[in-house]
């Protein structure tokens, strides 16, 4: 599957590219965002909803999927695809991120990690070679090497280390025989460091992998940070495949990485911030329970063409919101999701046609960003919050041994 | 509108008969349920969704929708039916159950009711006049009375003054100038008694309803109670209008009730029973939960030809809820609501075929029920669970004066 990804236009100014993944279960036009279906299912859809959004390509997760349903189910259903009744192409991360970032670890060595689950504390082993076939298991598209991923304000060696590890496992996971339709993509390390950054790109050009994800970014770190190792790696990548930036992200920054050359993206935050009453319009974020809402007749957005913004009304949905109606994380959920897809749309149009450094300067001039104050603040109360959750749900069990 | 309702057969054996009702939002085809949602929401689906299902009417909540979003709002939008996006039929409950039998009842006149919000335990007024008033504004196409309805373990004399004083406003909400198109029902109470419940059915045949409500039962009496009850109301009212058994039910009872003469049902038992887990085959209720389902390849129900059942596992939905997802809430409703709309329709067509005893004796045969004892029980840990949470919201505040 070397020749899958083929560039069809590049920006004469920035580093934007427009292309096209073909994948065994279909073909994807880049740049893409890929909503996140960590269980097998994105957030409230359905697999027609995902269709009616031109959505082209969802994430899941094999360290979820791995925890339950578990591989012994996935397998008798002959792969994820029928399991979770989507036939469009499916990228798996290898869950590497769950098993570091969350605090499940229990022991790493460069066979493998030993990790408790965040479910009911159970211990587990995961290996390089075990995440492959586990993706193989899953049937994924797209599957992602297992990596180290330091925490982003790692120190230098920890961060060199996590580099390293992760590129003796990434040899150990290319010469894993997956089916013949699927990609492997390995990913970049390198912390917060320029020059591990461009090492670790430069490594990774030299092996056969399918495409390249940058790992370890968009983790709490300030925004110049995430930009800086996002150039050095997109720089040091070769041009021909496709550049994927794990956990990005919010409608700002999709436009930022575009321009910066990278072509595919996944984040929890459209859904997630969805499911909280927040909504993207051009203008920037609307939080849909605020009083201003409780009695508008129109839409939220009245240049909106998501199905939530043609039905119904803002005071509908701030009514469902405020009464914890299930109907409400749907609505938003859709809205949010027209909408990312839909800038995506808009961006890959504009380097066709030439003109993105116009769009990114109008998008941007129009679009308030949340105070990056503000926003460092929440990233890390919700990581704080994950890791709370996986602590709490491994305390009701026994000390683990190591 | 006296002749909105049409008798098209009537069973030779049984009560049971086919209607149509024609309301100016469209016809309804009778025996028929109306799915619940209270708060202008069958929970988790769209009026899109309701109507793949071949949902002919569903029922909104005066109490609730004057406590959230308020007439206002509603006002502001021309009514309900925009409001929530829904261009069938609705039917409001006028709220008088949720006053009586949640604890938030503060004082009880003929004048009305001082009650207390289950939301904020804020202090409100509801009357037979502004129960209409309010319906009026909603624009409901079927509008129910205001009624007191007694627990069904009421005294004599307990369940006597609340049937005369439903008598009094009766009268009182029948003289509400309602819209042209709307359907006032009047609602027949009288306790766990015969004589009470003759007199009161006897008493409404002679006021101008467009049909009529049977009230207080379905409420944790023993099911020959029930049917007892239903079988004297329903043969002391006039043929020609429709009868609505008020908060039934189960496949089981409504069988049972449609052959003593019941042309409408609501319950929210189908759609809350569905949203943990408990889903209606031919054969009985199924949990999805059960490991049973763990690894079912197949659907729950092979003969089904719901949109759950016909695209996805029984393993997929056992997966969905055990991971809490919230897609598993709406494809688990889906598949109750198009159980029970399915069998209202082929009790329609075995009524309007002649064969209905036949049909009911094979249903009854097949379909396993819930053990009595373990019914009753569940049903009272229910309502004694939507008492308390009535009273916590109610102690956050300050001892009402009276």
């Amino acid at each position: 599957m070397n020749n899958a990804f083929t560039i069809e236009q590049t920006c004469p100014t920035t580093h934007a590219r427009a292309g096209r993944l073909n994948t065994s279960h279909g073909l994807i036009a880049t740049p893409a965002f890929m909503p996140v279906g960590s269980q097998g299912t994105v957030k409230s859809l359905t697999p027609e909803d995902l269709k009616n959004l031109s959505v082209k390509i969802v994430l899941c997760n094999t360290y979820h999927l791995y925890l339950r349903p578990g591989m012994e189910v996935i397998g008798k259903h002959g792969g994820l695809h029928r399991f979770m009744g989507w036939d469009g192409p499916i990228i798996t991360d290898s869950g590497g991120y769950q098993v570091f970032s969350l605090s499940g670890l229990r022991k790493l060595t460069d066979e493998g990690i030993y990790f408790r689950s965040h479910i009911d504390g159970s211990e587990h082993f995961l290996s390089p070679k075990l995440a492959m076939e586990y993706q193989r298991k899953i049937g994924s598209d797209i599957v992602m090497m297992l990596d180290e991923c330091p925490p982003h304000d790692a120190a230098h060696d920890v961060a060199l280390a996590a580099m390293e590890r992760t590129h003796r496992w990434a040899k150990v996971c290319l010469a894993w025989p997956l089916s013949r339709e699927q990609m492997p993509f390995g990913i970049v390390q390198g912390g917060m460091n320029a020059g591990l950054r461009r090492e670790s790109a430069l490594f990774f050009s030299e092996l056969e992998f399918a495409g390249f994800g940058i790992g370890g970014l968009s983790l709490g770190e300030p925004k110049e940070k995430t930009w800086e190792m996002t150039s050095v790696v997109a720089e040091n990548l070769p041009a021909q495949k496709p550049r994927y930036l794990m956990g990005v992200g919010s409608p700002e920054d999709l436009v930022q990485a575009v321009s910066l050359g990278i072509d595919l993206f996944d984040s929890v935050l459209p859904t997630r911030v969805a499911r909280n009453g927040a909504l993207f319009t051009r203008q920037g974020r609307r939080n849909i329970r605020n009083s201003e809402y409780r009695i508008q007749e129109g839409p939220l957005d009245p240049s909106c063409r998501c199905y939530t913004c043609q039905r119904f009304s803002a005071a509908y949905l701030h009514h469902l919101f405020r009464c914890e109606e299930l109907l409400a994380y749907r609505l938003a959920t859709l809205h949010n999701l027209h909408f990312i897809i839909s800038l995506m749309g808009e961006i890959r149009e504009a380097i066709l046609s030439g003109d993105f450094p116009g769009f990114k300067r109008q998008f941007l001039s129009v679009y308030k960003i949340a105070d990056e104050g503000i926003r460092l603040e929440q990233k890390k109360k919700w990581l704080e919050r994950s890791k709370m959750k996986n602590s709490r749900s491994k305390m009701r069990f026994s000390t683990p041994d190591s």
